[in-house]
């Protein structure tokens, strides 16, 4: 796919970190100063961010992973791009850091990108025959127990075929991008960013299926809540919502991916993930 | 050691389900017309069980491995006997059923019976300088997040060293018999209940350290919490209590076991778990 | 796709089972009764088998899963179908057992089945400049240690970028179909058959990458031994090739599918999945 | 346990590396030069090393862990000290480097020095009613597949009590030391290297039991070989002995310790694991 040229950028910063804002009010004068036109909202504020996007080329998000889920959500009908300079501590979304956020803008401002498609899920609740909620994520979705420390019942379905019954803490929903997120902590597999599969994976199962399940980007995953206290469903572990026993969570991929504007060498993903799963010393870590 | 008479026995019984509170009297019958002393309580009813235990022999739980639980933590300091009978679905706990539960206690008062001493654990939750709240567990103390769905900071001691800063949905402190209950879901070893070794474990651990560590019985674990929205400290996941950051739990052996009066073979454990781990038809299950 | 017509049937029988070249026998008659052409051959004479596929619409295994992994090699050449009639143990691939090929194989001859694609995937062994070697693979390619029990290091490519050093017995490059097979047994994810990325998982990684990774169809992964002991490249396991210190073994999805006929519904992998997983009495056990 | 003087040492230094025979003239110098009576020989020369041990104090290696395996072997029965200067690449038992072994020896010399008991553990070997050979080792004993790459069954036993039928690459058996050798890599837990622990862990266990299960250290061992191919038995991944179908290894604790010799504080070995275990940027590594 061609870089498309820049005219218009959304600078999306943390509402909680005032150097957020100072470096969005920077960014943006740089922008501004290189004739493109900017626009300025908290991350946090989905209405104001969605009103803004129309027309928007470009959208930069100055926080952590965090900020880079929160923007994609917001991002991506509109199919602009979205980059992200890191202010948070790990960063397997982000792009560029405080200290070189110039260098990683002009080369996008000059066409000098690719373009990182990343699937999307998108999770039905049902219950009853009414839809009562839809959300998108980037990550994961998760359907959990509530605070009490009781494992729930979970009956899942792939497509229209029985997988199985968990008895277990959770079930993970993931993409690819989320394959180095929840789903890592529980044991799951790894998945580079460009694939279009769904993950599945339990969080901490009782003597029933323990594996994670890849499947099909085309696959719909459903599952049936069955627990006297009710579940929470988490999306890109920020946002919360209330399930009640014999609700449904339907999971499906996004029809529209989010694009990632990126200027590090192709293969960074590999690079990073070595970084952070294997310790310094290791042989497994000596590059070539 | 040696079997010890059965005067009096206590009966403990699940408020909730009926059958439970029929079947105690109907058990406290049976144990009168053989000369026995007894009284019944609720299981869920502390302050009465406590009471009524002193110059107890034995007390006998009539609901499932929950019951046996709320039952070890009752009435180890008075040594006392516990034997459960099964109205759960799955029993690692409890030694007969409904059905034979007759055929085990004429045993027990025949004398014919074994005893098997069980570890158990305290926990004390330190806030500042003042010991808040101390809890007693047969299986597991954990500490955990709440609702919100992020990964909590734990840094963990043991005895007076460093082990690791763990960055995780919580962390499982158990014992032996703990190692086949929420430990065991998140891919803890097994231990055969005779063991005094501390098991932890963390659940969901994110690039840290994600290795069960099996610890000597005189080991301290001393576990502090590092999240602005506090954590969960939960007891053989029946009780809760609410952490702030700053707060320390500090996990010990107790100085008393539980003592469960057994009819069944001392190799029972192996057996219970091998129908429980490994598929029917897997080879893994053939016994010679 | 439109079910092709059946003419002529490969009888493939295991030369050191005689109920096997019995029963070849036996369904080769019956498959004459109905106008079909047949021959048998020994599944492990692979120059006869290859010779003779040429204008073979259909070959039938008589054996287990390994029967059919040699079934699948022989005959994806020739875009033929081939169905499993299980004389042995656990059957992930076969299709019917000796009771019940009858029904199989009439449904097959009346058209009434569907084609399964399976990926599978090529070894080419590359010494210096020279291509050693190729070997086609249903379940999995694997570069291990050879007896002498010590780790070997694997330096392991995808695509064109480093992805990590292994330390370990051995390398797992795996198909949808072999996530069941030696994956599944170091605790590798499941994939659905009809899956095609290519999945790599480390043999008892010690302190180096742990994790599976899925990769896309189109992948190639590169794998060079460093090992002064040499290294064993096993392919289904069941045939193997020494390998030296620098030699690389490149991997890559093969450009044709084996096609395979099924008559069962074609939600019966996870149904398949669930019984050899769980526990018959889990609570995972129990479909609605 | 009071610190023993030392009047006679015995240098191990690795027959092919030169630069630990070197290494041990010139430590067999500098102990000569304090008046303590010095031997040399070659760690792979059983025969020697054994003969010279009596009345020898402490023994040196100079080598990697391999080397304080064999040492280990070889001096436990006379309940000398032993202590490792590192050539190799990892030391989890070494305790110094060629740059600080003067200090370290120093202050062995000087009585400034704890003890670290560490158990071992013995394999017999038993064919038809006989003991066909008996095999110490530190770290731990593996039962497994020889070049096929064909899983083997393993009938296993606790005691006297069934444990459970493995079909796997192999069996492990190791001791709390071993505990960060292979076990790790399939998976295992951490036992600090104090405890007495015996631990059986399988390596790619084919759908049938798949947890570590940790024994009191009084526990016996035993495994059955269940395969055409016979298995080989491996002894702290050093010593091979080929097993037949039916061939039983019976595994328990020896009675005598090998001693250790440390100068490091005694909470080295958490601080050891933390860096071996977690990337360096984790914050499981921020020690406070």
């Amino acid at each position: 796919m061609t870089p498309q040229a820049i005219n218009t950028v959304g600078l999306l910063f943390h509402p909680h970190k005032p150097v957020s804002k100072e470096l969005a009010d920077e960014i943006g004068l740089w922008f501004q100063s290189h004739g493109v036109t900017t626009w300025t909202a908290s991350s946090w504020d989905e209405a104001a961010v969605t009103e803004k996007m129309a027309g928007t080329d470009l959208a930069v998000t100055l926080g952590g992973d965090g900020s880079m889920l929160r923007g994609a959500r917001m991002v991506y009908p509109n199919e602009a791009l979205l980059v992200g300079v890191n202010l948070g501590r790990v960063g397997f979304l982000t792009e560029c850091s405080p200290s070189t956020w110039q260098d990683t803008l002009d080369r996008i401002l000059r066409l000098d990108y690719w373009v990182e498609n990343r699937m999307m899920i998108r999770a039905e609740t049902v219950r009853g025959n009414q839809v009562l909620a839809s959300h998108t994520a980037l990550n994961d979705v998760v359907i959990s127990r509530g605070t009490l420390a009781r494992a729930i019942q979970l009956e899942t379905w792939v497509d229209d075929g029985f997988l199985t019954r968990y008895f277990a803490d959770g079930l993970i929903v993931s993409t690819a991008t989320g394959s180095t997120a929840y789903s890592l902590a529980v044991g799951g597999p790894i998945l580079p960013p460009e694939l279009r599969n769904i993950l599945i994976i339990p969080i901490a199962p009782h003597l029933t299926m323990d594996r994670a399940v890849v499947l099909a980007d085309g696959a719909k995953v459903t599952t049936t809540v069955d627990s006297y206290h009710g579940a929470i469903l988490t999306v890109d572990g920020q946002f919360e919502f209330e399930l009640q026993t014999g609700d449904s969570v339907i999971v499906r991929a996004c029809h529209k991916d989010i694009r990632f504007a990126r200027v590090r060498p192709r293969g960074y993903f590999y690079r990073d993930l070595l970084d952070r799963l294997v310790p310094a010393d290791s042989p497994g870590n000596t590059s070539p």
